[in-house]
């Protein structure tokens, strides 16, 4: 197993799950638990690396399927690999493909080598599996690389569910033996849809091989909240303690504080960017749709709590200009928010860990937070 | 008169009108020749004031016509004017609403006591008058607001020029009558048309009202650049040599060049952040369509001898990458280039002033500088 990625606890909730830590990669070092903004095609929608650093984050998440697709990861590979690519010198984790090429639904083919399926950008016949989704990742250089796996859809039937999760695991093999670079982390992904002895088989797979952290997949599908909780709650603690946990596609405020809870340290999602180009931010209190008339003259920042470059320095009253002038300024400034946001309270629950009032932490924010929300 | 701004020559060049000198304002001071970004809508598209600070922009250029429709100036005062609303500390222009009211075609009426015309936003009855426009102006706080004029358009009857161009100086004494803050500094606007005696007319009524500064429109509006270099030629001359003159819409390399010669100490176009958008950037070669096939793969910065945060950090294929696949953060790269690079032109222009050396940086431009371009 290759030592480029390394989990270190700092300290462990004595009443949950919850988990402070530090992942240490070959470009430095960040705190857990980490939401990790995504960067789908070398950028993070509307940012730059120098606001990406300036708001705290460690991580960033970026794409093998669109990264393959365009411009290539040869290109990417001359470039120096992806942080010289993209201006970025922080941590980068790469998906797999796996979850874009089955979301593809009629344009793809799924065999045991792996998943033909025509390219959304132009139609071009293309071919990924567990070794050249490995190989691309290699090229691409991210610090650590996801096994390509099947994320079993919801609802799916018990015999299809572990037929597929069986699959993942031999393909999980497959990206081991394929995965050439020392300086990179190839993370296992445990599946099992919503059946509590598949995520128990599919860990206990999984983990005998010995993968240096573990995505958990298959989740944040359109499955109630509640089965989603239950399934991590069958998952994590079969996980090894000394190493990561990373549950893929979670990044609203209510499940990151429920993921966390069940001893998660690594969250991705493009809720925070994608509501924020719409002109939705978020806060404490739930979602604030700042381009809606009602604040067409509120002076006031969108959280007058916030300590971002939007809050600090611009009002829903001119935010809310942009948005309705289409001006570019208006999204770089609410997804500024929606990530800080996201990424202060990753670090406040971090806190509360390690001052051992996680609880009461979690209390406080359902206080706030909206039941009904999504 | 007020003495909200103030111009300090510091050196006149011996063999042409170029000449360097500063330009002090009640938001700093900053150096001239000096280009002026373009924040149409209380923004510099898809620039943040924290970029635009940094690439060394002194001041900005906003819309009194926009910003009159929409967020409303009484919006903008109540939010403590217009520096505060966009958080920007430096010097802002805001223009009259004159050209854009009158861009507006079938849409306006004009009469001796304004325009009338139709929002282009909801198709609303507005008007503006020399009155209106600078209590727009006054609500808004800007530090130099220009007169509320009409501009001849090209080509035009000698007959319509000269009564277009005595309204000029009628509205311009009506703005001056308006005009109610000190801390604000109004600037007339020569007009004329193509017509040297006109252009001499209307130098000799606005100076006689002793403005602070001077605009001189009418020009950029589709004659023919030799033709604009001559009736600079018949303006500046005129115009005192203890206040600035700003060549309203012109911001291409080669006009600024040739009106520094000429005596020009301001300019503001639209022209380097539109491109940028469509993926075109400013060299000393003249244009780099950085979207363009050929660059795909090609690792070096946008122009190598720039330092610009673009230049600094990304390379053409990277940016590209963006273009091709619709990323925010390409047009946000490409305007900071072109911004930075004619910044830092007009930076080298007044540094040559100073040396006693403009003819030979104007000369060397030329070597570089494609004729045919626009």
């Amino acid at each position: 197993m290759t030592d480029a990625i390394r989990y270190e606890l700092v300290k462990q909730c004595a009443h949950t799950g919850a988990r402070a830590g530090i992942l240490h990669t070959p470009h430095g070092s960040f705190n857990t638990p980490m939401f990790m903004p995504v960067g789908t095609q070398a950028t993070v929608k509307a940012m730059s690396p120098r606001e990406l650093t300036e708001m705290g984050a460690g991580i960033i998440l970026s794409n093998t399927y669109h990264l393959f697709l365009r411009p290539g990861h040869e290109l990417v590979a001359e470039a120096g690999g992806l942080h010289k690519f993209m201006g970025w010198d922080r941590g980068i984790l790469t998906d797999s493909g796996g979850f874009q090429v089955f979301s593809l639904g009629d344009l793809r083919k799924i065999s045991e080598e792996g998943v033909a399926f025509r390219s959304h950008i132009d139609g071009s016949r293309q071919f990924l599996s567990p070794e050249i989704a490995t190989q691309v990742q290699n090229a691409l250089g991210s610090d650590i690389l996801m096994a390509f796996d099947e994320c079993v859809p919801y609802p799916a039937e018990y015999d299809y569910a572990k037929r597929s999760t069986e699959r993942t695991t031999r393909w999980a093999e497959r990206c081991l033996k394929a995965h050439s670079r020392a300086d990179q982390g190839l993370f296992g992904i445990v599946q099992g849809g919503m059946y509590k002895d598949l995520r128990a088989q599919s860990a206990a797979e999984l983990t005998s091989l010995d993968f240096p952290g573990y995505g958990i997949g298959g989740l944040s599908v359109g499955e109630p909240k509640h089965l989603m909780y239950e399934m991590l709650e069958h998952t994590t603690p079969r996980l090894p303690t000394n190493k990561p946990r990373y549950l893929m596609g979670v990044g609203t405020a209510d499940c990151l504080v429920e993921g966390v809870m069940r001893g998660v340290d690594m969250f991705d999602c493009v809720f925070p960017t994608r509501v924020a180009r719409n002109g939705t931010t978020m806060t404490k209190n739930g979602r604030l749709v700042v381009k809606n008339a009602e604040f067409a003259r509120d002076l006031r920042p969108i959280d007058p709590d916030c300590g971002c470059y939007a809050c600090q320095n611009f009002s829903r009253a001119y935010i809310r200009h942009l948005f309705k002038a289409d001006e570019i300024f208006g999204l770089r400034l609410t997804t500024i928010h929606n990530l800080y946001h996201l990424l202060d309270f990753m670090r406040r629950m971090r806190q509360a860990i390690i001052e051992d009032r996680f609880l009461a932490f979690r209390e406080e924010f359902w206080e706030y937070y909206p039941k009904e929300e999504n």
